[in-house]
C-alpha cells in the first residue's frame, strides 16, 4: 500500500509540538493518556486501510445515482459507516454523557486527517457528527433521545442544510419557511441545494439540520431558525413515516464523487415536518458552531488530500529514472538518475511537504485551542475563543488554497503520467478543488478575517495571536540555528501590522467596500506568516529533540528533514509577502465599480 | 451561444498593436490584405461555431475507445477534419508551392486561438499541420508527393512521435531503432507513448513523424534521426498495406478527452517500415523546428482555454444575483446585486482578462517574429530568430501556468456551480492542466530559458529583447497616463538584470546545477515582466486610439477596459516579482542533494 500520511509526523505534532499530555491534566480529559490516543489512531488507521483507501478510485468511478427519487451510493459506504459507528469514532469528541469518548479535538483532528487522506470521497461521518453535536448542544432532551444514538452508531446520516438556489454566500436571503403546528412541530416548505450526503441508501434515515425562516420572522439573518428535518419522521409509537423530503436533483461534480450532493425539495405534498432546535431566530448563531468546526474540517480535507498527493508523488520521484544530473549531462554511459535528485523536482516535493505539514500544524493548533476553550473558564476561555475565531478562517483557507497548488505540483512531478487515470494524482487534483469553495468561499473567509476577526473587541484577537507567536520567537532565539528565522518572522509580523494599519482607516470611515477590496490578498499574506510561525514552532521542537534525544537512523532523518523543510518554507514561501504587502498598501482602486455598467 | 473569444480584441492586436499590414509589404505575404485576413478569421469562426463549440461537452463525455486494436473517436471528428481541409485551413501558413495560402503566422495564430477556445479537445489539425510542415521542409520530393496533400485535405492524420516509456523529458535516451533495408526504407522496432491522435477512425491513415535511432548511431541526442512511419504504407502501385504499427494502449486522461493519446508498438510482426526524413542523426534538430511551433501552440492552447473560461465566468458574474454591496449590507429590503459588482469577483475577472489578453499578446508577438524570420535575411533574420528563440519558452510557459490559475479563478467566480458538470468551467479546469506538462514541462522550458536562451551568443538575445522593450517604453513616455507604467517596467527590467547577474557566475564556474536550481522561479519572474511589456504595448495602442479616433459607445468601453486591465496587471501582478527576485538572489541552497540518500 502506498503511504498516504505520516504517523511519525502526527506523533511529533501531538506530543512534541502541541504536548497533548498537558490536556489530559484537565479533569474533562483525564480518562485519556498517550496509550488511549495511540489506540484511537491505530483503530482509525485500520478502518482507513481496510474500508477506505482500497476504494479511493472505485468510489470516484462509480458515482452515486438518483433514480425514481432514490439515491444509491457505493456499496462500501454501509460497512464503512457501521465500522465507524462500532468503533465509537463518529462522536468520539462528544462528552460521555452525550455518547462520546471525551477525546480531545487535538486527537480527533488527527483521526479526521487519516480518514480523509485515505479517501476523501467518504466524508459522511463528519457531517453526521456535526449534526449530532448541534442536537446535543441546543436540542431538547426528546430530540437528543430520538436522534443522537442512531446517528452515532452510523445507522442514520446527519447533514447541514443551509444553501438555497438564491442563497449561497448570502445566507440572509434564505426563504425555506416553517409554519407552527398545534403539536409543536412546524410545516416546512422550500428547497435546499448542494446538500452533501443529503440522501443515500447506506443508512436507514437522514436527519437534516436545516436553516428555516419561521413565518413572520424578522428579515435577514436575525430571522433564521434551526430545525431538525428528518427524511423519515418518528411517530408517537416509534415507527417511521415518510416526511416529504424529496431528492429532486443530484449534482454531477468534478470530484469528491463518492459523496452525493443533492437538491432537496421539502413539502411537495404539504406534509414535511420539522422540529425547532433551541430558540426561534437564533439558528444562524447555532449553525455557526457547527460551521466553524466544519470550516476547520474543510481545511483538514485540504491538508489530507495534499498529504496523500505528496506521498504519491514522493514515491514516484524515488522510483522513476529520467535524465542525468545537470552537471553530468554529457555522461551518456551513466544510467539515468531517479528524478528526486533533480533540483526542480526536489523543490516541488519540498513545497508539497512544507504546505502539508505547515497546514496540518496550523489545524492542530486550532484543534488544541478548541480543547482549551472547552476546559477553561472566564477570561482565559474568552481569550482562547478569540484566538480560535481568528485562526478559523485562516485554517480553512491556507490548507485549501495552498493545498490546490500543492496537489498540482504533485501532478507535475509525475509529468504526463500524473494526468492519466493510471495514477491517483488526477483524482486528487479534482477532489481538492471544491475545498476553496464550500463552507464559505475564500472570499467569504477573507472578509471574515479582515472585516471581523481583526477588529472585534478593539483588535484583541490579533494582539493575543502576536503574544502567542512571541512565545515561539523567544524559544527560537535560544537556538543559534533558529534565531535567524525568528528574526525573519519578526520582520514579517511587522509587515502584517503595517498593512493592517494602512487598511484600518477605511473601516473607521465606514467604507467597508474599500477596506475589504483586497481582503483575499490580505488573507494570503496573513496565512503565509501564520504558517511561518507554525514552521518555527516545529523547528523549535525538532531542534530540542536533536539536542536531548541524540536521534539516530530514521529518527535523525526525521528531525533533519523537519528543519530542512522549515528552511524551505522561510526561503521560498515567506518572500511572497513582499509583493502582497506592496499591493495591499498601494492606493490605486481598480475593483470597485461606479454605479454605471461595470467595464470589462 | 456563449462567447468564447473576442474578435474585437483579435482585431485590436492584429491591426493596432502588431500592425499586420506591415507584413503584407513583403512580397511573400503580398497576396494578403485586411480583407483576406478577415475572411480567414470569419471562415475559422464558422467552423468553430458549427463544428466545434457545440460539441465541447460531448467530446469530453464520449471518450475515444480502443477495442481489438482499433481506435474510435467522436463521430464529429470526421466532418470537422474534412471542413478544415476543404477550407484550406490545415496548412494555411504553408507556401503556395507547398499547398498553403502563405498566411502570416500572426493571422494563423489567431485562427488557432479561435478554434482551440471553441473546443480544445479537437486538436487534431495542429498535429497534422506540424507533421506536413516537417515533410515539406526536410523530406524528399517523393515523400512530399506521397503524403502532404492527403494530410492537408484532412483525410490523413499527422503526429509527433517522440516520447518513449523511459524517454520523456530526456529524449537522448530514445531506443526505438531503425535498420536500413535494401530498398532504402528502414525496419522500425520500438515503443512510443502519449502519442496524441496517434490512431483513430476519422482518417484513412496516420503518418507518424518519429524519432528513431539508426542501428550503430552515436549515443545521445546526436544519434537520433527523423522518420516518416505511416500506419498504412504506400506500395509501389499506390495501394496501402498495414505497416505493423499497433495501438497497444489508450491513456485515460483527466481532460482533453476528445483527442486520444496512444501507446504504440512498432514492429511486433517485424514488418514496420519507416522512411528517413533529411539526413541521418539530425532528427532532433529537425524535430525542434516543429517542437518550437508546437510549444507556442501549447501556449496558445493555454490562452484559448483561459479565454473560454473567462467569458463563461464573466457571463455568470453578470447574471447571478447574490448579496448586497459591502457598504449596504444591512439594507435587506434592497434586491441582491449581480456578483460582478463585488470587488473580489471583479478582481478575479480582471485577473482572468489580464492573463488571457496578456498571454495572447505575447503569443502574437512570437507569431509576428516567426513571420519576420521567414521574410528577412542576414543579420536581421538572425536577430529575429534569436528573439523568437528567447520568447518561445516564455510563450509556452506563461499562458499555461497562469492559464491554469486563471481558469481556477473562473471556476471560483461560479462557486459551487462551477464545480458541477452543469457549467463548462470544470471541464476547462481539467483540460488546461496538461498544458504545463506536454511539449516540454515548465521545468524543461525554464532550464531552456535560463540555461540556454539567456547565454547563447554572449547573451545577445536578451539584449535584443531589451532593445525591443525600450521602443515601447519610449512610446509610453510620451503619454502622461502611461509614463508611470513605463517607469515601473524600467524598474522591473533592472530587477531581471540584477537577478541574472547574480546567477550567471554559477554558469561561468560550470556549476549548472546551482545555476539552474531555481530556473522555474526565474521563468516566473521573466514571464511577469515580459507580459508587463505586452500590456504596456497594448496600453500605448489603446491610448493612441483614444486620442485619434475619439471612440464612442462599445468602442470607448473597449479602450477604457484595455487601459483598466493594463493597470490591474501592473498593480496586482507585477509586484509578485519582489518575492521572486528576493528568493532568486538568496544564496541558501536547499534543493541540491548531496550524493547520499535524499532527505524528505
Amino acid at each position: 500500500m502506498t503511504q498516504y500520511f505520516s504517523r511519525r509526523n502526527l506523533d511529533f505534532l501531538l506530543h512534541e509540538v502541541f504536548s497533548v499530555s498537558e490536556l489530559t491534566r484537565y479533569p474533562y480529559f483525564e480518562a485519556h493518556d498517550k496509550e488511549t490516543f495511540a489506540m484511537v489512531l491505530d483503530s482509525v488507521t485500520q478502518i482507513a486501510d481496510n474500508h477506505m483507501y482500497p476504494y479511493f478510485r472505485d468510489v470516484d468511478r462509480n458515482q452515486p445515482e438518483l433514480r425514481d427519487g432514490k439515491v444509491t451510493v457505493h456499496p462500501q459506504m454501509k460497512p464503512f459507516l457501521r465500522a465507524m459507528g462500532e468503533a465509537g469514532l463518529i462522536g468520539a469528541g462528544f462528552s460521555f454523557e452525550n455518547g462520546g469518548q471525551q477525546l480531545p479535538e487535538l486527537v480527533n483532528a488527527c483521526a479526521g486527517y487519516i480518514l480523509t487522506a485515505a479517501n476523501n470521497g467518504m466524508m459522511y461521518t463528519a457531517l453526521t457528527s456535526g449534526a449530532a453535536n448541534l442536537i446535543n448542544t441546543f436540542g431538547t432532551l426528546e430530540l437528543k433521545q430520538q436522534y443522537v444514538e442512531k446517528l452515532l452508531s452510523g445507522h442514520w446520516q446527519g447533514t447541514m442544510a443551509l444553501t438555497e438556489p438564491q442563497a449561497g454566500s448570502s445566507l440572509s436571503d434564505i426563504t425555506t419557511t416553517g409554519e407552527p403546528q398545534e403539536d409543536g412541530s412546524y410545516l416546512i416548505r422550500g428547497q435546499k441545494v448542494f446538500i452533501s450526503a443529503g440522501d443515500h441508501d447506506a443508512v436507514d434515515n437522514v436527519i437534516h439540520l436545516m436553516l428555516v425562516r419561521i413565518k413572520g420572522a424578522p428579515r435577514g439573518t436575525k430571522g433564521i431558525s434551526l430545525f431538525v428535518v428528518p427524511k423519515y419522521r418518528i411517530e408517537a409509537d416509534g415507527s417511521l413515516t415518510d416526511n416529504d423530503v424529496t431528492s429532486t436533483g443530484l449534482y454531477h461534480k468534478m470530484g469528491q464523487k463518492g459523496t452525493p450532493a443533492l437538491h432537496l425539495t421539502m413539502g411537495e405534498r404539504g406534509d414535511c415536518r420539522g422540529w425547532l432546535v433551541g430558540e426561534p431566530n437564533r439558528g444562524l448563531s447555532y449553525m455557526f458552531q457547527m460551521m466553524n468546526e466544519a470550516r476547520i474540517g474543510v481545511g483538514m480535507t485540504g491538508a489530507a488530500i495534499a498529504s496523500a498527493a505528496y506521498y504519491a508523488s514522493l514515491q514516484y520521484a524515488r522510483e522513476r529514472p529520467q535524465s542525468r544530473r545537470l552537471n553530468e549531462k554529457n555522461q551518456l554511459d551513466s544510467p539515468q538518475i531517479t528524478i528526486i535528485h533533480h533540483p526542480d523536482v526536489k523543490r516541488m516535493l519540498l513545497f508539497q511537504k512544507a504546505i502539508v505539514e505547515g497546514s496540518l500544524s496550523l489545524l492542530m493548533e486550532s484543534a488544541r485551542l478548541s480543547d482549551l476553550v472547552h476546559v477553561s473558564e472566564g477570561e482565559e476561555k474568552e481569550n482562547y475563543s478569540l484566538l480560535l475565531d481568528l485562526l478559523t478562517p485562516i485554517a480553512k483557507t491556507f490548507p485549501t488554497e495552498m493545498g490546490v497548488r500543492s496537489v498540482s505540483e504533485g501532478m507535475q512531478v509525475l509529468g504526463g503520467y500524473g494526468y492519466t487515470e493510471d495514477f491517483p494524482l488526477e483524482q486528487m487534483y479534482r477532489d481538492i478543488r471544491i475545498t476553496t469553495i464550500y463552507e464559505g468561499t475564500t472570499t467569504i473567509q477573507s472578509q471574515d478575517l479582515l472585516g471581523r476577526k481583526m477588529t472585534i473587541k478593539g483588535g484583541k484577537a490579533p494582539q493575543l495571536l502576536f503574544q502567542e507567536i512571541e512565545k515561539t520567537l523567544r524559544e527560537a532565539d535560544t537556538h543559534d540555528e533558529l534565531k535567524p528565522y525568528a528574526d525573519l518572522l519578526r520582520k514579517e509580523l511587522g509587515r502584517v501590522q503595517d498593512v493592517t494599519m494602512a487598511l484600518l482607516p477605511y473601516a473607521q470611515q465606514g467604507d467597508f467596500e474599500r477596506f475589504l477590496m483586497d481582503a483575499t490578498l490580505y488573507m494570503e499574506l496573513f496565512g503565509i506568516v501564520t504558517v511561518a510561525w507554525q514552521w518555527l514552532k516545529q523547528g523549535v521542537a525538532a531542534r530540542k529533540a536533536q539536542l536531548t534525544q541524540n536521534p539516530e537512523g530514521d529518527e535523525a532523518t526525521f528531525y533533519e528533514s523537519k528543519l530542512h523543510t522549515m528552511k524551505y518554507y522561510f526561503h521560498y514561501e515567506v518572500p511572497k509577502t513582499k509583493g502582497l504587502a506592496a499591493r495591499l498598501k498601494d492606493t490605486e482602486v481598480l475593483t470597485i465599480a461606479s454605479d454605471r455598467e461595470v467595464v470589462m
